[in-house]
């Protein structure tokens, strides 16, 4: 049983990881590829090489993760784990499936997120994942190649899919979807705003922690839209920041 | 823990495999590369590209497959099934660990062997492995890219290597290296062709049959020299087939 899940590029360089990427993809039975802000050039010769799977052509492009994950409810970024906050749940590639069957068994949808080769995806990027996976590679060369890891995580989600699920109590509807929770966060953002909460120059790492604890505390689409309304109710309340 | 585990390139054609094979090895901690009757240009192109791995550098060059594995007690083909014998047993990715942690445990040496890119293994090629295993890859783009299909090998090795390996009664004795078996083959060929045993034109075919037969019942090495002495007791009171 192949889980609902999108594989998400962030910012490719190398046309040949990208054909990689799709190669594992056909090869493991995932079909959805969305490539975000990619390096136009290189996009365009990975997409036209000879021999370059349907799923290339048919790959999604969006501008921002933000976008790219907006219905995903279970986002697992990979790689670098040295930019992640000591908060976010780290999970070894070998437990992953466990996961991803709790959330396909309860309707959710799920993206994997790997970075650009150079640098791997940015603290930015990982705050809008809910775990990190983390492949066990040798301490003296960890780093792996893009096709490669893309490779090992999807034949990892299938062969081991079967296993018996890591059902939590209590888990039985799926999370709100990232675009919900970005528009949360918004709304928040504005009420701290409104209520003075901070000074200016902190709000950029504010809206990191506010994402991070968002992704942490996973709440369902009813609790999210019970919590929107509360602070558009308080936003009302609050006296507009121009007025005194 | 990483098994004693040799990987075995049989002719690879394209040095950025070469080269994407070396860097999965690295990454899961593996060390010894043997090459086979490489294309002697792109397996330069290989060694000498800009951060190659020391592990390219200290590979070891063999002509032929029966010399690379000549000590192995376990040989492991991968890729192309259709060229199997139906007897030849067949083992799926996720169950590899347990034979090889078996094999490890009684001190044991293994080899896992890839075939060219574009044909893998030859019928002869299969006919030296113990077992075949197949990466559980979707019936409509099953073949995968050489290096990420050694990525996804070593991967499952690495990761799932603790689980409990499958232990048999009566095989506490690593089975006889894939050199003697070679050369008990031969011996066993002599007696054939002196017991006129087959015609001639069947020689190859029977060869092959041996192979097969031999890895198929993994005789313990003091069994291996009990049956070279047997044979060999035989060829010597058999009449030569010149003197009739």
């Amino acid at each position: 049983v192949i889980p609902h899940l999108d594989v998400v590029l962030v910012s490719p360089r190398n046309p040949l990881n990208i054909g990689a990427v799709a190669r594992a993809m056909a090869n493991f039975g995932f079909e959805r590829l969305i490539v975000v802000s990619p390096h136009a050039s290189h996009w365009q010769e990975a997409r036209s090489a000879v021999g370059a799977d349907d799923l290339l052509k048919s790959a999604r492009e969006c501008a921002t993760l933000a976008e790219a994950i907006a219905e995903a409810t279970l986002v697992v970024g990979t790689g670098s784990t040295n930019a992640r906050k000591p908060e976010q749940q780290l999970v070894h590639l070998p437990a992953l499936p466990a996961f991803v069957s709790v959330e396909a068994a309860r309707g959710g949808r799920i993206a994997l997120v790997f970075g650009p080769e150079n640098h791997g995806l940015t603290r930015e990027d990982l705050s809008r994942c809910h775990l990190i996976v983390e492949i066990p590679t040798a301490p003296r060369q960890p780093s792996m190649n893009l096709g490669q890891a893309a490779a090992v995580c999807l034949y990892e989600l299938v062969a081991h899919a079967s296993r018996q699920p890591l059902m939590m109590p209590g888990t039985a509807q799926p999370a709100a979807a990232s675009g919900r929770l970005d528009l949360l966060a918004g709304v928040i953002e504005q009420t701290m705003i409104a209520a003075r909460y901070s000074p200016r120059s902190m709000e950029a790492a504010n809206a990191e922690d506010l994402r991070l604890f968002l992704r942490r505390i996973a709440p369902s689409e009813d609790d999210t839209r019970r919590i929107l309304g509360l602070f558009r109710r308080i936003l009302w309340r609050l006296p507009s920041p121009k007025q005194d």
